[in-house]
């Protein structure tokens, strides 16, 4: 796992959404956006479920993550390995924080990204550079 | 392989992002944000390659490609199969496109995606459903 530099952190807290790939094992990627979502410390988001369809099935067979933002402050891509929870506390925690933040919507699930690398994802000569 | 729809064709031409997933051959998805991107028939989307990294690495090892973007007017996801383009007439026209679109960035590719599925990707009921 690796620690988020406070300029991922900055620009992560600036962007109101997210690019969510996953991948099925036979190879097909699948990418959708997300609103809801939070560090719960430097090495872990937290993405709400409440409509994962094609997601959740890819997971289920493998957890690889990628997860890219664009905001006013900048963006990044983080990969990282996905663990869903659908009871105990996390998924909890979870329940409570949507009942702020998007109270029309229910999460179905947390799923909590550990994460493992972070790459570059303005364009020029250093896109796609490994930063950590 | 499928016909975009007028509404699906519509977000698209509004969008200003979309966002290509791949994944290597070991299943590890990447998503990055991409600017340059034009329907080139009703089937096929080309997408301009100017700073492809890990994209490119991908897409040697697994031509199947997830594209999801959101506009104004909303957004879809698509699926497809990719070919890259270096050199010959696909590849020209990319480089003559790119000098009016975007003339200070010189592409080194061009990205054609054969497009074979697309989804909802509107937050709602209907979250991630096969369209076509």
């Amino acid at each position: 796992m690796v620690k988020l530099t406070n300029e991922i952190k900055d620009t992560l807290a600036a962007a109101k959404f997210a690019w969510l790939a996953t991948a099925a094992k036979d190879g097909t990627p699948n990418v959708v956006v997300v609103a809801a979502f939070r560090l719960l410390d430097d090495e872990s988001l937290l993405v709400s479920d409440q409509f994962f369809l094609k997601t959740l099935a890819n997971l289920e067979e493998n957890p690889k993550v990628a997860i890219s933002w664009w905001s006013d402050k900048g963006g990044f891509q983080i990969k990282g390995t996905a663990a869903v929870h659908t009871s105990g506390p996390v998924f909890k925690d979870n329940v409570e924080w949507m009942k702020v933040k998007w109270p029309r919507f229910t999460p179905k699930g947390a799923v909590v990204v550990k994460i493992t690398d972070a790459y570059v994802l303005k364009a020029g000569p250093d896109a796609g550079k490994k930063l950590l």
